[in-house]
């Protein structure tokens, strides 16, 4: 496979187009950014790390069902994936109150969500992402109700399976947030990245927080929680051989 | 009926209660604010005319079989309710784009959108009314979802039934924000106020107007808007009988 254009450089990830039309190649950067963008830093081995906590995750899927586009990994921060065509919707899943949703809402910190919320995010730069509701994201026409449902049941399902595999290697996983993109062939899949960038993950012996977090707070080194996840992950899928 | 001790004094209403444990007597106050109350002004006459314009719609709505707490009107700026249990969820209903919703979904002003897009308010002013969705609502023990869908459905009709009237009189419903509570047999019926601080409104043929956009704009007499708004309903309902 060979890699040809750069078509997208964004917070985390390059992407450039192959020979074959429907894949891609995506580069992990050494980035980290807060504040949608307006706090950037370079972290060596970040790229690496996310690649191959990502790459993990989307394997892990795939064997329990669920389609993605991850195909194969090619480098350390190189991967391919089956190009599509990024729904503008972001979905969030919460499992427990943090963040945002704490002082928005007024609720205590971990608070158990039951059931889990679900959250749909506009993807615009210029709007910063606004949280919609499925009424304005229907009249709108960001989206069909029938692609909300689906992506409902995929997050679900995503939840279910990821809190799990977390929960087996003594990590709580406190919410996520999931892209997806339709096929050439128009199927909704799960795209992007999955990765601490990503999610919120804490140690459920000490309580350390193991994601992005860190960097958020600038309260230490942002990878040790990173290159932890990493390991246990490595650890429980390979002896488990999943 | 007698008046006993005053239980709320809002932004617009005084709120007592009564020698009948089931009914409130609310006075409305000649006062408009605006910023959630942080700008605030006293205008002569605005509590007569809202008041007379809501119970003209709460007792057009009764007719047209949408249950709500209006019971009689007192005086000029008095009436009597059914006393309820407010539920902390505020409904807005959006025919059209307007306000917050142009700027932060980036969309054209006046936009129609279809279906109208109902939004769920969280009542709390220490959290400034935040937007939820129904599954944060759940969650956070807010409401419960078969509450959301009653709500949803009796606003829908409410539109309808609005759109139609304010249509017959050339007039435009933008959108409006309408309060709920359960009353002492438990049922939710439709309560609080039917007035131009809580609707847009524009003439059809000139495209002014008729509500507390003024006010919020500072753009002229606020009252003006509102006494075309009570003198042509007053007209149309007492011509058609309705
Ligand atoms: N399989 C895929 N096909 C096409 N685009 C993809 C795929 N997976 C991810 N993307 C897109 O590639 C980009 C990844 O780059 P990165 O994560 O650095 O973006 P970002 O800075 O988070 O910006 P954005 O706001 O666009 O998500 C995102 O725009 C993402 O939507
Ligand atoms: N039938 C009713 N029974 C009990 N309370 C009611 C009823 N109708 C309206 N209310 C409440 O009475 C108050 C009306 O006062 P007003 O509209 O001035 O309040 P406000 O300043 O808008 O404040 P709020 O944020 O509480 O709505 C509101 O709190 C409203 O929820
Ligand atoms: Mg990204
Ligand atoms: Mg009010």
């Amino acid at each position: 496979m060979e890699k040809r254009t750069l078509i997208y450089e964004g917070k985390a990830k390059q992407v450039f187009t192959t020979d074959n039309a429907d894949v891609l190649w995506i580069h992990y950067l050494d980035q980290a950014t807060a504040l949608n963008g307006k706090r950037k830093e370079q972290i060596a081995d970040k790229g690496r790390i996310n690649s191959a906590i990502s790459a993990l995750l989307f394997n892990y899927l795939t064997a329990q069902g669920i389609t993605n586009h991850h195909q194969q990994q090619l480098s350390p921060t190189d991967e391919l994936v089956t190009k599509v065509k990024i729904t503008p919707v972001e979905v969030v899943v919460r499992n427990f109150a943090a963040g945002h949703f704490v002082t928005r809402y007024g609720v205590a910190p971990m608070m158990e969500l039951r059931p889990a919320v679900h959250e749909f995010y506009y993807k615009s730069d210029e709007l910063d992402d606004p949280f919609m509701n499925d009424e304005q994201l229907v009249a709108l026409n960001i989206a069909p109700q029938r692609e909300l449902d689906e992506l409902r049941v995929i997050a679900d399902q995503v939840n279910v399976i990821l809190t799990e595999a977390f929960r087996a290697i003594d990590i709580k996983l406190i919410d996520f947030k999931l892209e997806f993109g339709y096929t050439a062939t128009n199927q909704l899949i799960l795209a992007d990245e999955l990765s601490p960038d990503n999610m919120r993950l804490v140690d459920l012996n000490t309580g350390a927080s193991l994601d992005k977090d860190i960097f958020r707070q600038q309260s230490g080194d942002v990878l040790t929680g990173y290159k932890i996840v990493l390991e246990r992950l490595t650890n429980y899928l390979t002896a488990n051989q999943l």
